[in-house]
């Protein structure tokens, strides 16, 4: 029996919070279903680390995480000391790019027991996945400044899109949708405004698309597709979205389902070549760091994605994802709740009785 | 007593709808404050015109324009027969770009009557300004392909960010926020990720702050901006975004709001060297074009916005844009409504209920 290592690293803020509720419920399903873990705690890539060593992480961490199977990840940001784009650029950022982990899969759903934002939808009603392209696009260092501290100052900033890169995370999408229920697939485009990049994103999704005669396949510009998330969230199954894009919409789908607090991804090298991550879509929240008030669900559910990712979504690793997510189902039914979800349990209280469950 | 001369450019789809009840509700307060308006009738900027000459506007299109008064405008796109950055970078987007309307300002309220798609929010509670940069930024056509139809194809697509544009749409969003009771502005940022134009276009925020002292500034990143849209809409007062995280923002408002029928917009020259423009958020909607179902009111509000522009936020102008908007919430309130509010009225029948209000 294999057993898997799992780098962990719960970085800043309520990242540090919640960590401790993920491993509780991962550990418990690995437990259970027997799976064998091996953690290596990681306190770098972390502003802490910074502020120690004035760099995010050490000279070798890439050969430090090379051998692990998965990156277990909290959060990374604490603006009052080390500016988001040095912290997130020296880590996370970083850890997508360098490891390749061009998916990001983001589930949105509706659950029972979450007080829902909009007005009339219940608990199945929405329910669907934002495949987010993560390794290009327009999180970019590329441009710069010219004629700076002028009147005259102009400022360039790149978006690089490739053909592999947009081809592998549409196909993936695609592949996504074809083995849903409904088939459908929408493709986050702006190529009315972004005059070169997006146009040639939609050509690529033509192009994809002519291999998957069975998906419905629509282009929606990110303004209008952003106001569908709100007026007809039940329309969507796969979305497919460049990085900036995906970024949005995928804080835009949790908040429509009540919360970011509950959202997971995980940020796939489908190859496996190099690990995988998996964390939470909300970053370190430092306006409610220190009260243990954090949400931890958007952690355990994405361990519940590791353990399933790290067997191919079989046997085991199966099973103790629907483990957690149906632990998951419960405690959000039944409470303990944590205040964004209008409870007063905390982070520990709520995700112990995840724990519990499984 | 002034005449104003008005360029009506109904464009395509339901632009040529909403045009006429557009019509009907300005020229209704003219005649009623006593304000000139001289209508110019225009068939260009328009996917038709495309399809009889092969571009979308005439050669002399500035100089036809630059003597109006204001582009009283409908909505531009036919993707059918005009590939959608072709037909809006030949006519919407020009006229932003060449009469450098560089403010797009976009409000967005809670009607009562309106049905809301977010839970227990009532008309007062959302009545907010989006203020979008409308001139560079993200919406651009620099940059290009390499490698072309090849495997190691690359695009790449460029931002661009002046010091000039993009202090003036601080300063005017600063001014706005100024002078409204809760003094709040939200700047729209993603420093963390878009790593060359955003750092700076903070660095840009607080510099124009520090001339603000009494304004409450606050920047967000556009992801989490887009979740607070929808869990806490009645926080924001004044929200100021680059080109393209202004046309989001303006669309998920809107939708927020209930309908993305409502929402008006007033690309404006505020130094009036050029003609400003009046159009709907909403776009040409193929596919609700030749059915007369289209919400007018995003239109007539437009109308109302120009009226109250033309002359200066005063006397019989803001008179007329205020017994517009007046006659807009009855409506809204009483009906008749169109079918995207729950009701069985066209858009003639619904137009035609405010004008006579007026
Ligand atoms: C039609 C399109 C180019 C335009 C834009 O993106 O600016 C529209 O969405 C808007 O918001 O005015
Ligand atoms: C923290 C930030 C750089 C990151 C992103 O924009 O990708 C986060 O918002 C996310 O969605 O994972």
């Amino acid at each position: 029996n294999k057993t898997y290592r799992i780098a962990v690293i719960p970085g800043d803020g309520i990242g540090k919070e919640v960590m401790p509720e993920g491993l509780r419920a991962v550990q418990a399903a690995a437990d259970k279903f027997g799976i064998g873990l091996e953690l290596t705690h990681i306190d770098w890539a972390s502003c802490d680390y910074w502020q120690a060593h004035g760099k995010m992480m050490p000279d070798d961490w890439k050969a430090q995480l090379q051998g692990m199977d998965a990156i277990f990840f909290g959060a990374v940001g604490w603006p009052a000391t080390v500016p988001d784009h040095v912290s997130l650029w020296g880590s996370l950022l970083k850890f997508r790019r360098e490891f390749d982990q061009y998916i990001n899969l983001r589930p949105v759903r509706l659950f029972e027991g979450v007080p829902c934002p909009l007005a009339g939808r219940k608990a199945g009603d929405i329910d669907f996945f934002v495949v987010r392209e993560n390794t290009e696009g327009e999180y970019t260092n590329l441009g710069g400044r010219i004629f700076e501290g002028t009147e005259r100052e102009i400022v360039i900033q790149e978006s690089v899109f490739s053909r592999h890169g947009t081809e592998r995370v549409l196909k993936f999408a695609f592949e996504l949708a074809q083995s849903r229920p409904r088939k459908k697939l929408t493709v986050a485009t702006k190529s009315n405004g972004i005059a070169v990049s997006m146009p040639w994103w939609d050509e690529r999704a033509d192009e994809i698309g002519r291999s998957y005669p069975e998906v419905a396949a629509d282009k929606q510009h990110i303004d209008i597709l952003s106001a569908r998330f709100v007026l007809q969230p039940d329309r969507f199954d796969v979305v497919v979205a460049s990085n900036l894009f995906g970024d949005i919409l995928s804080d835009l789908g949790p908040a429509c389902t009540g919360t970011i607090g509950l959202a997971p991804s995980a940020n796939l090298d489908p190859e496996r070549r190099f690990p995988s991550l998996f964390e939470p879509v909300h970053g370190s929240a430092p306006d409610i760091y220190g009260q243990n008030i954090a949400n931890p669900v958007a952690m355990i559910w994405s361990g519940a994605l590791m353990l399933d990712f790290l067997t191919h979504g079989q046997g085991a690793g199966r099973q103790a994802h629907d483990a957690i997510v149906a632990a998951i189902e419960t405690v959000l039914r039944e409470g303990p709740r944590t205040r964004d979800l209008g409870g007063q349990a905390d982070t520990t209280e709520m995700g112990k009785a995840v724990a519990a469950l499984i």
